[in-house]
Parts: C-alpha cells; structure tokens; sequence
C-alpha cells in the first residue's frame, strides 16, 4: 500500500540533501564548536556558516539569528523574556495560537506576571484588526502581541505589517510564530516591523529538534535556556551542530524554488477543494482557503455521521495521514481548540490536509475518491 | 598530519552504529510521532522504545525517563522546577559545578525565588560532606542540593548515595548533573536516593542535541518548555526523534562494554600521569585524579612560562586537541572557574585530557613527547 502524506503541517520528509549536508558532522566533524582547537572551529564556522546564510534569506542580521531546540523554545524564549526583561505587563494573543504560544502565556498568566487578552476573531478565523488596536489602546501597560503568521489549523495568514504596525503605534512589542510560513514564504525581516520570529526545521523538509528564534537587533533580553556562552550567551547548551546545518541547508533548498513549488503546491489545494466540492455532499472549509491562507494547508469539514466519525482511521487503513487538529493534541484526542474557538458546529468533522512539493494531484484524485466511499 | 582528539569530555565522536540507529529516522521514518495514523505511531514507538531501553539501563521507570535537548537544558528544568514546584526555598550547590548549573541558580538567587548556598570545597576538590550536613541542618527551610556526579574539569566523583542519603535526612530534594558519567558508569536509580539527574547523548558517542531527564516517581512537576503534550505533558515540542533513538543506542553500546571499556579508558589515563611525571618536571594533577575520579578525565597542571602560556595553541598546531576548561566557556578565554575555586596558584597553566574508547597509549606518547618540547 502506498503513502499518501497529506500531514505536512505537522512535519516534513527531510529532503535528502539536507541529509546529506548534515552528515559529515554525524560522522567525523563532531568537534564542540566552543573549543578553541581548530577541529572545533571547524563547526563553528559550520553554524556561523548556517547564521549567515539565514540570516540572507530572511534579509535579517546575523546577529539577530539564534538556533534554539525548535519553534516550541523559541516561543518559550520570545514570550517570557519579553514579560521578564521587557517589561511587557500584557500579553495580546489569541485563542487560535498554537500550544506552545497559548500554555506559555497561560503560565504567565496563571503566575501574575502578566494579564492575557484575546482578541476577538471574525468567523473566517482571521484576527479582527480593530479590536486588537481598541485591546491596545485601552492601556498604557507595556505589552506583548503575540500573533501566528500562518495558523497551523486552517492556515490563515495574518499580516505581520499590519499587526506590526499598529504594535509600533502603541509601543508594543510583537512576536510572530512563524513556523509555519519560514520556508513557505519570503521573509524580509528588515522591513517587518516584528521583535521576535520563530522557526522550526521540520515544518520545510529540515530536521527535527532545530529551531529558529529571531530577535530584532533593538531588544535585548536574557536567555531562557541558562549555562554556557553559546548562541553568544542567549542559548545554553552545546550546539546541535547537525540541527543547526540542517535548518540552513533546508531554508536554502526551500528558498531556491520557492516561487516555483509555491505555485505548484497551491495548484494541489485548489485541485482538492475543487474536488472535494464535486464530490462530497456537504463539504465546507474552515478558514479562508481561498483567501488570505498558507497554499499548504485545507481544512475541509464534514458531515458527521456514524461512518464519518472515523474518518481518521479510516484513512489511515487507507494509508492515507490527515489529522484532525495539530499532532501534538491530536493523540489526546480532545478535538481541536482552533476549531472550537472559530466554528463551534458539532455536527462535523474536521480534516486537515496539508501538502508539500512531494504531494501530488493524483494522491488528491485517490483521497477524494476514498472520502467518497468514508462518508 | 593525525588529529589526537584528547578532548571527550566535551564531546565525543559519534559511535557510527548509532549514526546508523539515527539514519532511518532521518531519511524515511519521519512521521510526526504525536500523530494517530500508524506512520506517526512508528516513531512513537521508536521513542517509547528507547524510553524503555533507557529506563531498563539506569534501572528506572519508563515513566521516570524524559528526553530534552541536552544536558543544559534538563538542569534548568530540575533546578527551576524545584523551585517553583517543589516549594524549594534555598539552593545548596558548589562552585565547581557546571554553568548550566551554575547560570540557573544565580538566575533564581537574583530574582529571590531562592536562596543560594556554596558547599567548601576540600583541596583536592572534593565538596566536604561536613559543611553539607551542616548547610542542610541550618534551617528548616525546604532546600534542593544540586551536585554534579563527576565534574568535567577535573573528574571528582561525588557519592550520589553520600548526599543523596543526607538529602533524606534533612527532607531536601536533591539533583544530579550525571552528564559526565551517565554512559560511563552503571546506574541502578531504584536504589539510588536521587531526584533528579540529567544526561547529555554527545558525552559518550551520541548525538549532540539530546538529552535526558530522569524525574524520580516520587516528584511532580511542571514543564518548562510549555506547548504540546509531548513527553507525556513535560517537555512540549515535536520530539527529536532522531537524537532520541540515537540517545538509547549510543547508552544501549556504552552499557554492553562499560567493565571492559572503562578499564582500558582508566589504563590511558594512569599511563598518562605516569608519563607526564617521568617526563615533564614540575608537572602536577588537579583534582582527585587516583582517587574518587572519573577515568576519562585527567587534569594536569604545568609550570608557566612564556613557552607553555600558549601551550593549548602550540598543541592545536600539531593536531593535538585537548582544553583549559569546559568547552562552553573555553572560547571567552576567562580561564576555568573550576580551577580558579580550588587551585589559586597562578603560576600553573592546567589543561584537561579526557579520553575515550578511541584513544590508544600511543596517543599518550606523542601526547607527552610533544609537551615535553612545549614546556
Ligand atoms: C558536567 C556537565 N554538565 C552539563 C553539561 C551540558 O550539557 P549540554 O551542553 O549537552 O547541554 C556538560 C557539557 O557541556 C557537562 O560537562
Ligand atoms: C504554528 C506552530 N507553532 C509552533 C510549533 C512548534 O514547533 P516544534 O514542535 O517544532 O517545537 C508548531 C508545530 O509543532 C506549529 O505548527
């Protein structure tokens, strides 16, 4: 039985030339970058290598970029060094973040150091931009706004410029998961007006376990991760030097083709909307898929049924992975908290599809035709 | 020219039988292991797989076993969450400890979560298990004790059953950084009175950019990296899946050779000091190095002069690596904390050798014969 992976929003198939880069430092290039013996600076130079060449793509400072364990620590990071060592008393987020934003400012919520705010949502998912100014404008508190760029769920995309605009005219600071648009999209960060961006390898065919966190060059924080000087004193921990080329090497290959493979991976997702709107009764989307929204991701309901609500399973006999929220949830089998808080209808199921430069056409032909015979 | 790679205490070569264990699960085994489908439940079972090879090497609970990043970060997760989930008031620790260590409860002590305490020190770097007891007995206080295992500058062993056994009597909780020892020594955590200790895969030929975390059943705490359910609610974040299963093999291989390895290892070692006292006059050991002390880590101290300042250098040129200090800090040239807290005499330049399963005695003798003309 062959695979069809339509679960890329959870994570990639590494790209076998990002193996292939990472392995000469699996085999003999194992010396710790932090020696001052030339074997060591042997990877050294390989992670300042991988700084500089991210840095280029994202149009950001070397300086700026620091490698951390993934998008999961890089928010971490982000979030409580901005209400530790910022000064940030507010936190503006919303109820459609990704766990790693939400369980944080929950934290820091729970503990009083600072007080969390949603902002409201329209019914197409996307953030409502006035009532974020009116949350901003109601308080002189310092505050954070931290807002996805691409939700993970059903993909919509949130404008950095806008968001960051109006952080700027109220002297916020603004954090951006970006994880699931770096490698995606270009990044321009030196005309973004974002303090923080994370990042996280496996989402664009690069490793798991290495991350991206972004800091704008105009703040200044403390680490989150404490011990030795490495990432210069903001990240402790010996470098995952493999990890750290492997993100590089992958947001390169990423960035190479990515007008062309964009095109070809938003022709999959038109392809299966149309599809599923031919040939399933009932169909609906969450989100705005046509619109403002990530050319990897659909998020299609429905109609539950007895049969339906096996859906999962049932396509997973098929060999076919979707899920139905974000894995890291999905095996507690709570339902989606994206979904709940945008579309609260429970007669349907959702399915999230997401898709990369190895799905293709076909593999939504034999998906449709299986969701044919499931509901 | 051939490289002596005398510098394993900072990290190691990977053993290619773990690279090998790695490589499925960088190449096609890459589903996201919280995912339902069974191409995620693949990894996840590579990963409970190597909980439980784990759990059955230290003799510990499957459950008690978390994997992280590293070492660092598993010591800022006991440390911190002794403090704020265990209701720990003071810290006592040492000042030879390593940065991870040390960084996390300078960090607690300044923000007055918790107050610290440094244990004496003997002269041969040993802490005094005197002023321990009375550290512990001077207030009522709930207290952790942070004490590494064997320390990586030097190799001074602490009996964990020593202090752990103190630790009860005075009802403190007590962690153990074992990043130089885990892999190196056999563990039977049931019958060792420990809370917590943290482990690192890069010290004994696996994968930098793993590590582990052993949480005693006994204990509850909260994450410190908040997001996904991943590891059972306590470090969020899509798993390393493959620095997790490089994790156990490389221990599952330390493990099956440990008697006959560290004995061969320890003859490298007492070869050594006893060629660099027939050969270099003046020479002398920091540390406990025939006593309590690790077999891998051999520190030395030679005469200044204007010759052996530039002595690391010198040895770097002829391929010859070894260090002043923990590899974290090397790079910044402060010289070693370590040294400076039991050492104070600055006319001696100490450079630590540490060895591993690849090192031979031959190695020693170009070793040595090159200090000889160094010094
Ligand atoms: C004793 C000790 N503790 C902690 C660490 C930190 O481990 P890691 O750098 O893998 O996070 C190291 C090595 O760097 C160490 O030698
Ligand atoms: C939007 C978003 N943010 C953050 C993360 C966390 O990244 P990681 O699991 O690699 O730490 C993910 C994926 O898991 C994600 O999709």
């Amino acid at each position: 039985m062959n695979r069809i992976y339509f679960d890329n929003a959870a994570t990639t198939a590494i790209d076998p030339q990002v193996v292939e880069a990472m392995l000469p430092f699996l085999q003999n290039g194992f010396g710790n970058p932090s020696s001052i013996y030339s074997f060591g600076r042997e990877t050294r130079l390989a992670i300042e290598n991988a700084r500089k060449s991210v840095a280029k793509i994202l149009n950001a400072h070397p300086a700026e970029i620091f490698f951390t364990s993934g998008g999961t620590e890089s928010s971490n990071t982000a979030i409580t060094a901005s209400v530790r060592d910022l000064g940030c008393k507010r936190i503006i987020t919303s109820k459609i973040e990704h766990h790693a934003t939400l369980h944080t400012v929950e934290y820091l919520d729970n503990r009083d150091e600072a007080k969390v705010s949603y902002v409201d949502l329209l019914p197409n998912g996307h953030i409502d931009l006035e009532h974020l100014e009116q949350l901003l404008a109601a308080s002189e508190e310092k505050t954070l706004v931290t807002l996805m760029h691409a939700n993970n769920e059903i993909g919509n995309i949130t404008d950095l410029h806008a968001v960051g605009n109006l952080c700027k005219l109220y002297n916020a600071i603004f954090h951006s998961d970006t994880v699931q648009t770096i490698g995606h999209f270009n990044f321009d960060l030196r005309s973004t007006p974002v303090h923080f961006i994370s990042g996280s390898a496996h989402k664009f065919h690069g490793p798991k376990g290495a991350g991206l966190l972004y800091i704008n060059e105009n703040v200044h924080i403390k680490p989150y991760i404490h011990g030795g000087g490495q990432e210069r004193n903001m990240r402790a921990g010996t470098e995952n030097v493999y990890g750290i080329v492997g993100f590089a090497k992958a947001l390169q290959i990423a960035t190479e083709k990515l007008e062309e493979e964009s095109a070809y991976i938003q022709g999959i997702k038109y392809y299966m909307i149309e599809q599923l709107k031919k040939h399933i009764k009932g169909v609906s989307f969450n989100g705005d898929p046509m619109g403002r929204s990530n050319y990897t991701v659909l998020n299609a309901s429905f109609p539950k049924s007895e049969k339906s609500e096996m859906l999962l399973m049932n396509l997973d006999m098929d060999g076919i992975c979707a899920s139905g929220g974000s894995a890291c949830t999905s095996g507690a089998q709570q339902g989606s908290h994206v979904i709940r808080a945008i579309n609260s209808n429970p007669n349907q199921i959702p399915v999230r599809f997401s898709f990369s430069k190895y799905n293709t056409k076909e593999e939504v032909d034999a998906v449709v035709q299986k969701l044919k015979t499931l509901i």
